[in-house]
């Protein structure tokens, strides 16, 4: 066993767009676990878009990375060392084990993977957080009934590619949103879309908004957030009475800087999007699913026989080497990638 | 009986805060109840900040007045003539007879009002639509919990008072926000709100934001929504975790035109407003009263002993005279009254 370790610091804090001077590839010694604690070596660590915020100093729901400390992620591979009677060598676990080869973690931050019942790499999307994220913001903040109609955003993406489904499921109309005609082609072949529309075709999102009033012809009960700005702005008109516009990103506007005045793309006004809320009774859930791991056994539950048997989908878009993190986590924030974003470390 | 009303209609619509020239006062015919009908002579009307809303031709929960119609109110008077057997002339009646001295109104559109029981004016606020507005808000959308921290605008006004003193009979700290020192007198000496803020004492958001961050040591986990614009910019950055804003009113925007593009003050972007829903998991419910009929037995069934013992208190503003009800309208827009504004007829 070799005794160094490889993780991706975060270097400086990007303004804008994340560049790659805003990381810096490092050697480390590798860590011993302590008591009660766990060595893992990563095998594959999650790209999720989440951790721009991270990079910021803003004030959020998460303390922001260090200037100098190991980029934020979780990751699933093989134990190696463990001092904890849970764990043993060659069993797999899922865990925060950062932009690194290898993490220690205390036993009781980690979650055992069975690696014969499903790939392991299904612990970081489609029943991982991304996943997770979906159906729980679906069924909890947007309550899906049959016949109405949900549209999301990034429909490819494992986020929206679980909305999709679970609503499809429950026997709602969907209609995605993407970038570029290969994704909305996926979105409507593999996903089940009823209908899915390529963002990067309407300039405006006034135009967006009448296209997607075409696909909507009862209006539109369920927005699930996940990119704010133009899509945003195209779907407020459509919204119904009682709508419900469950909020777990703003992927759009992740660049825009500090989000303080001026950031708005022209055309969306706070005071437009409050009357919004107000005139249509809109219900507006901001949710982060760490806040929520005690559902996590009804998701599982739920939604993993169901990815087994292929009735739910999924799609994984792997990255090779820690050292190309950074390049695929930049072309994720513009799009670059198509289904959850892995990085495989091994 | 003389055989001439007198009515309001809208004149023309005003761009941004109405003006003397918007309305019209007008002489009409007396009406004749039809079967099943029922003329009331109205004593008192209602003004709200929602009629500003009508006067646009913006889409909205309602449709809007059209030029040369009658100004919508609610209004309680007497029963003059009757077609339908649950009402007879002496009884006393509310209604949606618009800015009007008299008004027909099928008899299932009125609710008959004991005038031994409650003075007749509370039906137009304490125990009328703004009451039953704060209240239904609170329960409903903004789920108050014993020892947690509400902050409401418009204090002194019918809803902001009832939200505040239903709030504080719940066992939560209660922080108003009022134009004047008087009214914030009136706030915590009447309303027993703990705190009141002027918001004409400080220039800027941030300044109102540290002075309730002051008041609100432990942050804000409710925010009733009433009035927009720099109380709600003020209000965003000290909501807690969870923090549940019930959006019934945005009167301090309700001037703003279209409410478009650049329509919001200086400060808060669409951004910003939609990071803070997601960065503190906030619930953003618009509603208005109107879609929640069923449940006024269970508000007058609360709130209208407290009121009878004089737990609950209210206080009312009011004009003389029809012809003044316009002057009275755009006084109250600039937040010229002191509690439920209402207009005598009689």
């Amino acid at each position: 066993m070799t005794d160094r370790m490889y993780r991706i610091a975060l270097a400086s804090r990007p303004t804008g767009a994340p560049e790659t001077a805003n990381f810096s590839y490092e050697e480390a010694p590798m860590p011993s676990p302590g008591p009660g604690e766990v060595l893992v070596r990563v095998h594959y660590m999650s790209l999720d878009p989440y951790m721009r915020g991270r990079m910021d100093d803003a004030k959020s729901y998460a303390a922001p990375v260090p200037i100098g400390g190991t980029m934020e992620a979780g990751g699933v591979g093989e134990v190696i060392a463990s001092n904890d009677p849970a764990f043993a060598p060659g069993d797999f676990a899922f865990g925060m084990f950062g932009w690194a080869t290898h993490g220690v973690q205390p036993a009781r931050m980690l979650r055992k993977i069975d690696p014969s019942a499903m790939p392991i790499t299904t612990a970081l999307g489609v029943l991982g957080m991304p996943g997770f994220t979906g159906w729980f913001g679906l069924m909890e903040h947007g309550k899906p009934k049959p016949g109405e109609t949900l549209v999301v955003a990034a429909a490819t993406g494992p986020v929206g590619s679980m909305v999709g489904q679970v609503a499809r499921l429950a026997g709602l109309r969907t209609v995605g949103i993407a970038g570029g005609a290969d994704k909305c082609r996926i979105a409507t072949e593999t996903f089940s879309f009823d209908a899915c529309l390529d963002h990067r075709a309407f300039d405006t999102a006034a135009d967006l908004r009448r296209a997607l009033a075409a696909e909507c012809p009862d209006g539109i009960d369920i927005y699930f957030e996940n990119v704010g700005g133009k899509v945003l702005e195209a779907v407020l008109p459509l919204m119904n009475n009682f709508g419900r516009i469950p909020v777990c990103g703003m992927i759009s506007w992740y660049n825009a800087g500090g989000l303080g005045a001026g950031a708005s793309e022209p055309g969306l006004s706070a005071p437009a999007l409050w009357r919004s809320i107000l005139v249509k009774f809109l219900s507006v859930n901001g949710f982060i699913i760490s806040n929520h791991f005690d559902r996590y056994p009804d998701f599982l539950s739920e939604v993993a026989p169901r990815v087994a048997s292929g009735e739910i989908r999924y799609l994984e878009d792997v990255a090779e080497g820690l050292e190309n993190a950074p390049a695929a986590f930049m072309a994720m924030l513009r799009g670059g990638n198509t289904g959850k974003q892995i990085v495989k470390l091994i």
